[in-house]
Formats: C-alpha cells, structure tokens, sequence
C-alpha cells in the first residue's frame, strides 16, 4: 500500500516537472531555467501549503522530489523526439498526481488542526498552485483557469473527502476514494472537453 | 464600533474582490479562475503580512472573507450590465478597504512587537500587494505601480498613524485618522487625476 | 573583515535595486512602484529563503537594506544620464552581491540545521530570485532562465562551499572561496558570452 502511494507520488511529481519542463523549453529557457520551472510545477503547490500551515516544506527533509525533477529533466531532453507521443501516459500520471497531491494537502491540513473547508483548500492549493506559479514564471495567463476542469476536480474530490469521513469509512478508504474521485473527474472532463463556463463580464 | 469596523472590513474586502473578478472575467477566465482572482487580490496582501509576521494567514481561521469574495462573485455575474454604473460606489468601497486594511495592517505588526516603520510597510502590504499579485496573475505589468496614487496613500496614512501615536493619541482615533487620511488621499488623486512622478529613467 | 563582508553586502544591495530600478523605470512605473521593484529584487531572494526556513525575513530587523535601496532610487534619478556609463561598475557590484548572497543563504541555511543540499539551493535563491521576483513584477519572462551564467553560478559556488568544507576549511575561509567563485565564474561567463545550453523541445 505505501509502496503504491510512493508510486503515486513520483509517477505525479514526474508529470508534474514535465509538464513545466516542455512548456520552459517552449520558451527557449537554458537547462538550469528548465529545471527551475519544472521544480516549481512539481512542488510549489505544496511549498504554498506548508508555508500557509507554517509547516516545513516538504521537499527540503526529503530530497527525491527534486532528483525525480532532475530525471523528468534527462527524460524530456533524451526522448524529445518521442515525448509528444506519450502525451496519453503523461496525462495519466498527471492526473494521477492530481489525486494524490490533493488528498495529501487535505490530511496534511487536519492533522495541523485545521478545519474541513481550510483543508479542502489547501489540497487544491496543493495540487493546482504548482501550474499557476509555473504559468506565471513563463510569463503566460495561468491556464488552469480558464481551460479544462482542473482546481475544480480538487474541490470536488475535498467535497467527497469530507462525505466519506461524515459517512465514517476509514481515512485511507476516505482517502483512496477522494483521490480516484478526482482522478475521474478530470479524466472525465478531458474526454469529453467539458469546461466550466466562462465568466461573463460587463462587456 | 466594532459593527462599524466590521461592515468596513466587508465592504472592502467586497470592493477588492469585484475588482480581480472583474479583469479575470475580461481575460476570459472561467467562474473558478474568477473567484480564485478575487480571493487573491481581497486576501493576497494580508496572506503575504501574516506570512511574513509568521502569522497563521487571516481568513484561515475565518470563513467569512472567502464567503464574501463568493458574493462578490455572485454579484458580478448576475449584475454584470449594471456594475458599470456602480463604479463609484464600488470605488468608494475600495477607498475604505484599502484604509482599512493599511490600519489593520500596521496595528497587527505593532502587536507582534515589530517597530513602526516595519509596521508601516507592512500596512501598505496588506493594502497594496492584493492588486499587485492580481496583476501578475493576470498577466500584466501591476497597475498600482503606475497609475495614480495607491501604495503611496497606504505609506502616507502609515505615517499619519505614527505622528498621532507620538502626539498620544489613544488607539482608536489614531486608528481612526490614519484610515481617513488613506481614504482621503486616494480620493483626491483619483478625483484631481493626481499621479506620483514617473521615475525618467536613461532612455 | 567584518566591515569588508559589510560593504559586500551593501554593494551588492545597491546593484541589485539599481537593476530593478532601471527596468521599471524602461516601464514608465511612477517612483513609488520603481522603489518596490528595487525593493524585491534586492531583498526578494533573502526574502523567500526566510520564509522557507522559517525564520524572520532579514529586512524586518536591519532596516539599512531598504536604506541602500532608497539610496539607489535616487542615485539612478540624480544620475540617469550617467548610468549607463557606470554599467560596467554596476555588474561588478551585482557581482560581488551575488556571490555573499550566495554564501550567506548557505551559511544561514546550514545554521538552521539543514543538510548541506538544502542549503546549497538556499543559497541559489537568495542569489537569484530577486531578480526572478522583478521580472515577473514587470512582466517579462525571467532573464536568468535564458541568458548568461547565473543562477547556475550560485550552484557551482555551493558546490565549492561543500568541497571547502570537506577538506576542513575554515568557515571564513570557505566562505571566501565560495564567494569568490561565484563571482569569477559569473564574470567569466559574461566576459566570454557563455551561456548553458538551451534545452531543445519536441518542436
């Protein structure tokens, strides 16, 4: 079980760098810039998280977040070629660190004692910052706002995190189940290009 | 007082949000990028004060400023034709929470044992900064640097705050004064179009 | 010694703000917003790794930092025809302001109890995400992504830090040699146009 979370974690902050790192590349950013970006995508959600909870960031006490960037970086660099045809995988993985970063926002937020609606906003902190602050670094509107259900998913997976522990299953079950929740949801939004609507304004 | 105290608060907080509400919807962001906008520009300021004083952030152990960006939200999309016509209600608004939240803003510094010129710029923070990482989230160059008086009314009520402490003003009128000063000075500016100086720089 | 690490650090504050300055200035920002710009891109950097260590921003308790960046402020609106002569000066500065930043996150980062990797990249940002922080205030992509050695610069010299260390160095005298390699190889780097390799994408 905790060998499948730690899978989770990686295959998530795997995709997550990737995801920084091509759009870097895009904007003709050098290898060390690259990188950068991609360690933001992968791990400033939950840097955001733990300096809102004053808890130490948690890539500082373990160091495999940033090797695991390192390697998206080798990766995207060796198989530039064949990156776009593994669109699909990495879509998958990201979606999955979806899942997970949310889940792990929320229980991280609890434990700190913090109530149900602050927890459900720092799992979406946890899982949808890290893509503001990279789109934000690459000097573009964020994206996860006005494409795809993307921060939406976390909100709903927090929603049905908080119904199963009202229900009274057990945190891991609550967990595993609030993380597939947001998993489908995304999955589901991209398959068939539901979006949330766009805000009308005044003009 | 405090009913008086609280309604500024709220007005305020109502008047920042519509304004990051309003410029995502003109970026075409959808109703949760919108609402994520309005809370960072409503919040932002006191989130970066509070994490800078090592301070749990504000409206985490408060619902009420994220409920309210939720009505501001509300109140943009339903009255979107009309919210022009308001907009120097809504500006008045804004004049009053940007008073308030400087005072706010210095009055929490002085209690975290900061001396006054930290508190200052920590007043002009909890002001001003909401509107800059509005501007950078939306990606422009932030307006409150360039056009009219604004960071620069925070400074000077911080100032006026700190000569009504010296003069042994009780609390509540230097907290008074130093908020009317804020409201004051951005209304003239606005209303006589006065700006700061553009920095000439070498070419 | 003490008094040479002094001006070291006020130097490098000096040509940090100055770089902030110029560029908001080439953005019409009025004098204010120029100032706030100088401001961050001087303590930035300091700044985040503080806040990432937990520990108070070093600003809060000095105000000389935000004195020197006043000085630059003026210094730039007094001399601005002559500015561009002085450049050469200026990346000195910069230079040297790079290097101690360097090396103070690192020392303080170790201080902390961190590992010597944790504080290497400690170092690195309060090197260079001042000037990452003033590019995203004015709207630009980050320059320190894409040109020159600099960033990277700060890496090498933590990585000289460590080796300093582990040959039983002195503390002062592995902050010296650590200093000064980034100084040498961030001027070498712009004397000979060498910059890291732009990571090639999928296109």
């Amino acid at each position: 079980m905790i060998d499948f979370i730690t899978f989770c974690d990686y295959a998530g902050t795997f995709a997550f760098a990737i995801s920084g790192i091509r759009l870097a590349s895009a904007k003709k950013f050098d290898w060390f810039g690259a990188y950068v970006v991609g360690a933001v995508t992968a791990v400033g959600g939950g840097t955001i998280r733990d300096v809102l909870l004053d808890a130490t960031p948690f890539w500082m006490t373990q160091a495999s977040y940033l090797i695991v960037t390192g390697l998206a970086l080798v990766f995207v660099a060796i198989f530039r070629k064949y990156v776009i045809r593994l669109n699909n995988t990495i879509f998958i993985f990201d979606a999955i660190g979806l899942g997970l970063f949310t889940v792990v926002g929320i229980a991280k937020s609890l434990e700190y004692g913090f109530p149900i609606w602050v927890a459900i906003i720092m799992g979406t902190i946890t899982g949808a910052f890290g893509g503001m602050l990279r789109d934000t670094l690459i000097n573009e509107v964020p994206l996860i706002f006005r494409k795809d259900i993307y921060a939406s998913a976390c909100v709903m997976g927090g929603l049905i995190y908080y119904a199963c522990q009202q229900l009274g299953l057990t945190p891991a079950m609550t967990q595993f189940i609030a993380a597939a929740s947001v998993f489908i949801t995304r999955a589901v939004a991209v398959r068939y290009h539901i979006s949330l609507p766009v805000l009308k304004g005044e003009e």
